[in-house]
């Protein structure tokens, strides 16, 4: 087992995170910095690859390499553009409301090239921002716990009063970070927030800062990541 | 004269606008979403030139482009590259001393090509961590302030207690946004607190959180920033 990691099959029985104001909750400018932390993080990856690609494309004597090289360039220049375009949705500070289709679109992003499927279903033609941001981060976290492969399973609908959304991650071997599911709560990380759950937090401080709440609970297979807004 | 932007021979009779602490500071999230926001829209300027010539070198029937299409997009994804190591430092969490070289040779970065010069000078050979970054940030904005040319004065210095770092940023057409101002001094935007602005209250927002404080002045020719920090 994976320190820091949940095995679902072997943490079944942990209890529901649910929601706690944080005692210690880092100071603003330190969950900007953690944020931009990540964000950075997550560009020097696919920007490693454009530079190897172009670095062969450059060099004469690896002529025979160029196809390939640029191959590699653009795969990784497409996967970092997408991944920013994801990001300032989710980072957006707009407060339009956004439609159900945009959102299903942004979401099925997360799954190209993935293992695990998408199960959609949105019983409202459009929610407020920053629902719809919760509803991008929950899938994005979903995703990135079933590597191995399973169903990210997305409902939102109305509830009285106001919505609630729930994203559920199953498969086989799912693996999501206690951290996570701290950073979801609110609840202080023992080593400090760093860049890794930036984003988790950031989704708790968002959506509890428009009097929104969420709930984490973790199931046999997998977790059920939930969020309710007022109407 | 640009609207929001100080003018400096225009504007020198402005009060200085010191430290003020905000009666209603951004939420957490709000903070580290415009920084975020700021961070995506640095990325994307450098990305589209990566893409458009990693697209003409796609492109057999622009052979002829090929040469310059790899240049573009060689030298655009190294400015990426420069520019997100310089923010990883800015934005980094590490609590260790930075030691002066490597502040100088960051700093000497951002005056690469361009007009404006740096004009350095540092008694300490190392300072705090936070202290390190203020003055990366003091520089950056120093050096976008003169697009037109001009010279940036850095000077660090031990004071009784702590230490005190300055840059002054002077040119004949200096150009400087007030909510630049606004951001150092950790006072509420009119309009909210938006992407451009953030890295400017980021920075108020970490020096404050370290017991250290940032204070600016506005002369006929250009601005000085300024911020002491405890021993």
């Amino acid at each position: 087992m994976d320190i820091g990691v949940v095995v679902f099959a072997q943490a079944a029985n942990q209890a529901s995170l649910g929601v706690a104001m944080p005692s210690d909750a880092p100071q603003p400018a330190a969950l900007a910095a953690a944020l931009a932390g990540r964000l950075i993080h997550d560009v020097m990856g696919p920007l490693s690859g454009v530079i190897s690609g172009l670095d062969l494309l450059g060099d004469p004597t690896a002529r025979d390499l160029h196809v390939d090289a640029l191959a590699l360039a653009t795969a990784s220049a497409r996967t970092l553009c997408e991944d920013m375009a994801f990001s300032r949705v989710l980072y957006g500070a707009g407060a339009a409301p956004m439609d159900a289709a945009s959102l299903e679109g942004l979401a099925r992003g997360q799954f190209v090239g993935g293992r695990a499927t998408l199960d959609w279903s949105m019983d409202l033609a459009t929610v407020s921002a920053t629902a719809g941001r919760t509803l991008l981060g929950f899938v994005r976290l979903a995703a990135a716990a079933l590597a191995a492969g399973g169903v990210v399973k997305v409902n939102a609908r109305a509830a009285s009063p106001g919505m609630v959304l729930s994203v559920e991650a199953t498969g086989p071997r799912a693996r999501f970070f206690v951290e996570t599911l701290t950073g979801l709560a609110g609840a202080p990380f023992s080593e400090g927030l760093i860049g890794k759950w930036a984003p988790a937090y950031q989704l708790w401080a968002a959506a509890t800062s428009s009097g929104g709440t969420i709930s984490t609970k973790v199931s046999e297979t997998g977790v059920v990541l939930e969020a309710r807004f007022p109407g």
